[in-house]
């Protein structure tokens, strides 16, 4: 199954050396100005070839909008996305028609799909596919707009090299009016030059490695999230655990809250000048699977890329030992071009819970909770 | 959204403090045969008050099969399964009525809808609903018996004290005929007597304290889960961060894979005697969303229950201070009895997994996968 | 698949001679007064044994709610319905344990269920399970009260004695203050006395009859129901087709409106003291898949039922000629008792399209509707 | 919301006077070869210009395929296939900008989506998306042929001019080798011209006539279908209500069967060597919502086309009275090429219940439908 998202559904297609990727966007309400600006610059920031450290494939990722826009507003017919491939090298693959590699899709997908597949660049596996989520979470983005919801993620660890969870003093730079990017995307500049060198270094010796992503989220309005099976946090877990190479995800406290007593852990209510809030923020803005209106942050864990330069031991369609070892342009660490995606994913969720939320709040009868 | 899944479909219903919990299971094939003692057994496993380390609450737990069943095997035909309420003391709770606890679902379940909510007992929030997610799962495992699939989870650690991850000296005894669980549901006798001793501390303290799960699932055939937004791993992340206190989770690798090296990460393809399998296994028996016929392992975090017999500060619905301590009876620790409800979670999704497989296999044309 | 509906979502289980028949309902919105006299008045109305036309099966159908409301009001969680059956008379339908019965649903269950199924009453594929249906569109008409609309259908042929499609006379009477319905559901008292007499002709031939409903909705706010696979006529058009015995369905014009030309049938727009309207309705209230804030009208025919006392010719499971004959108690026509079933089937479909167009009504933008 | 289908997926996209139309099917199983030549031949059927009773706007409707087709065999990816829009003649529109045709989804849209709305033939609401779900249906088709699955639809009447319903003069034809349509669809030659000269002076006369068209479908096996809430005639009944001036749907003796008792209606049950079959097929090949093995036949009312080239009274978006009159390219009549719509239709229909009917095929137990 291709497609997320209950009310605000996205689904995505293409193949990484096909004619291109698209998403396919339904159920973004009408109305909407469609900041194609906007969408560029979210584009730019997970292409390929953007910067040093990720892989050397030129792809410009311009978005094409299909449908569903109308003198550049949403007309709340559904919004087709494409993305052409450009720079796909399909020779680069060739080696690799009956070779399943190691850690990658190729064996589970050649069994599933009952040897039918499309081996070139990982085909559908592709993280290429991520193209398209970072199209439709612009869109999601542009919604959530209007509820004043700021999302924004940063690299929080590569290899070894990282900062704490959560990191007050990285999310204040973040946050910040005129915050720009580090080449790692980790807001603390000093930590990001390290993790570069660190990157440099293993893209030198032909391997890879992975990192961490922390997300915050501001601004949600109380009350998104569905109670038992759609929790906001399990809904947000899904979609972060969707990403390519994504091992973990964890919210608030996390693992760590695991070794707090409830005394310690428990975020206690407070009213000040009328808003209610919480003294701490253990509960990172989730509380019974729906938003508190608390800071909603989150981590997530992505291992290293499978695909090294380095030959590898691994077999083909005949079961037979092989030796591969990876052609083309590809990338040391995907942490830096997983942040817009993360966000991307992040957005797409609380897009979805806005309108589950919206489509419950009609009420003719005396409510109880402004009483 | 009370429901789960897209062809073992499962609903859930009813309150802490009401008549009682109900599942409805729909999509479970007709044939299947019902067996009573092993449902019966399972929510043994997860009851209030089946040992000293858990909450006093006295329910008994009786599933009634109120449809779909017909001379003991399944029909097909949707089977609702119903568990009532004995030991609801809801007056534990009337001080509760217009009080927000700390870290409970009471301040944003009154938000979102509106002042209508059963105070009691927490309600639709209370974990007593994960019994029917024990009862739906029960049903979930004798479906995936056919395949022989098998489900284990176990205590990994309570507080600070914990097994490593994963922790293969534990899953032998886990694995081992004639298992029998510890009170704590820790495979290995002297941590889990350590862990008793911790639990009864902090009861007596009036506090609760966290812990973590890990769950090892054997003999899932090649080829269930979904590419892209159903990914094997993300749907079983979902599932598990929808139960009560869980704030994480990781699989295969998980949070330590992010600091090694593709090259020492990658799990190389072997053959041996015709079957196919990895060196080692840090993608947690899945690739590109896919199960690869490995060992499926992850680990979830739990936090504190937010209930503890201590008195804390919170504010009532007119936002004005008060002080609460939780009566009634709780757990100072969820863990033991989440054990049995992490498998459930675990058993639904890959039930589902199974039947999405199962509809893509059919085919006429040659199998490129088999020639 | 046992559910229907994305947002107001129904799922219904139980047999016909199990336990007994329930629905679950999940999605209707916290704060909606859940009169339990009215659903017992729309109980009555479905109800067996009514009148000396209907089958002499008794039941009271009384409607017990086991979850999701709290001091009668609905807390926006999951309402389950449970009607326990009680003159099952299972010894009835013995002799067809191995019999399939012409145009039942005996010999197709088989062959989908693979031989398992409940034989007796029809098991699931009964019409007692619409009493779930009829429950389950009481909720939804106490949420449809709040926008003001009002839902009546009514028996408008049975065998060869009709009225006209629409029949303005009828639907006067059906609107009126203090209506109340003839025993057949005919408006026109005397067409009802007529069919009356007619059916109880067809009865003590052992024999049935077929017959067609109208429905009429009022005051559906314009905007209602999806584009392109979810046009408001599709969605009554598949829920009253589920329907038993239902084998036809027409909208507006209908099928008359073929022979019309353009120019005839278009709906010319009027706009009178601020309010637009159409000066015809042939477009049934709905244009494009939407409401236009017209009439809503269908008409849906019934055919005659398949249990007749005559005896047939069929086979058996063993593919053997047999001859079967019907037992029990049985409906000469189902008409009368159908009317509140489509009543109750057309609510669940506007609940669902009005939480549909709730969530995507919020603007922020500029509305140009308004301007 | 764009979409249908549970495990055979259509979403369409596009609008009549954007960029092109499209399709996104996803579900359908890897290794189907995909003709090429196969699903331009059903394009041709339905594409506008194709012959002088039809509408004279001229497109090749050419299908690209932008994804999940590998070396012609579908891979169980996702396929987008998209239909470039080639004359569009927007400026043929300009003069609607304001205003509501009568018996159009100008003024619903533009209410719906709050005055958001591409007025441009049509835009969302054009029957121009029905090309995608041509596109479409061939692919449905393509699966369904592994099956022997045959599905035919034919005009039976044009305004007054009509066949029996069903007419198995006409049926014969329609499935006898080297069947060649008619102009008008109509497979009895001499009520096809009869129809022909028909819609030409209808054209004259500037106006438009409706329609019926009777759908045949051979060899679907026992067991399609689900009970309930997706009966296999309300799926389809659904599906072709969702067709552009579709008013009404009938199937098997439909609004005839009415008028019949149950003695007359009822379809005997008999084996002929080894094959079960009914004597007669009131039930058009549908027993309690599931497929029997028999024909199934099913008839579909098409109202005249909104668009008239006479002038006619209306209103504008500021609620003022105007005069309409159809300029551009208009069709008199949309039965003959809502033929293959029909089709394509019942095709996704079908190719989705054969996914769930084999999600759930699945047994290990003794199976006791073929002891």
């Amino acid at each position: 199954m291709n497609h997320t998202g209950q009310l605000f559904r996205v689904s995505t297609f293409g193949e990484s050396h096909g004619a291109g990727i698209g998403a396919l966007v339904d159920g973004l309400p009408a109305g909407v100005f469609i900041d194609l600006e906007f969408i560029r610059q979210e584009m730019q920031r997970r292409k390929p070839g953007q910067s040093a450290i990720v892989t050397q494939r030129t792809e410009e990722d311009e978005v094409q909008i299909l449908s569903g826009v109308f003198e550049q507003y949403s007309t709340g017919a559904p919004i087709a996305l494409w993305i052409a491939n450009q720079d796909a090298k399909s020779k680069d693959y060739s080696h690799l028609k009956d070779t399943f590699r190691p850690s990658h899709a190729d064996f589970t997908y050649h069994q599933k799909y009952k040897g039918f597949r499309d081996y070139q660049g990982g085909g559908r596996a592709s993280a290429r596919e991520t193209a398209a989520r970072v199209a439709a979470g612009a869109l999601a983005k542009l919604w959530l707009n209007q509820f004043g919801v700021q999302i924004k993620a940063y690299t929080s660890q590569i290899g070894h090299i990282g900062l704490t969870y959560p990191c007050p003093e990285a999310e204040a730079l973040l946050f910040a009016a005129g915050y720009q990017e580090h080449i790692t995307r980790c807001p603390i500049a000093e930590k990001g030059d390290e993790m570069e060198l660190f990157i440099k270094k293993i893209r030198k010796e032909g391997d890879t490695v992975g990192g961490l992503i922390t997300c915050v989220v501001k601004n949600v309005p109380v009350g998104w999230g569905e109670p038992v099976f759609g929790k906001l946090h399990a809904e947000l877990g899904k979609a972060i655990l969707n990403i390519h190479a994504c091992k973990g995800f964890e919210y608030g406290s996390g693992f760590a809250g695991v070794a707090m007593r409830g005394s310690q852990h428990n975020d206690i209510l407070t009213t000040q000048s009328g808003k209610i809030s919480t003294q701490t923020n253990h509960s990172g803005g989730i509380q019974g699977g729906i938003s508190n209106g608390e800071d909603i942050y989150f981590r997530a864990a992505f291992k290293p890329v499978a695909t090294i330069l380095q030959p590898q031991n691994s077999i083909n369609t005949q079961s037979q030992p092989v030796t591969v070892a990876g052609k083309g342009r590809h990338d040391p660490c995907v942490i830096p071009r997983a942040v817009p995606i993360v966000e991307a994913a992040t957005a797409m969720v609380l897009a979805d819970m806005s309108l589950l939320f919206l489509s419950q709040q009609q009420h003719f009868y005396p409510n109880k909770a402004t009483n």
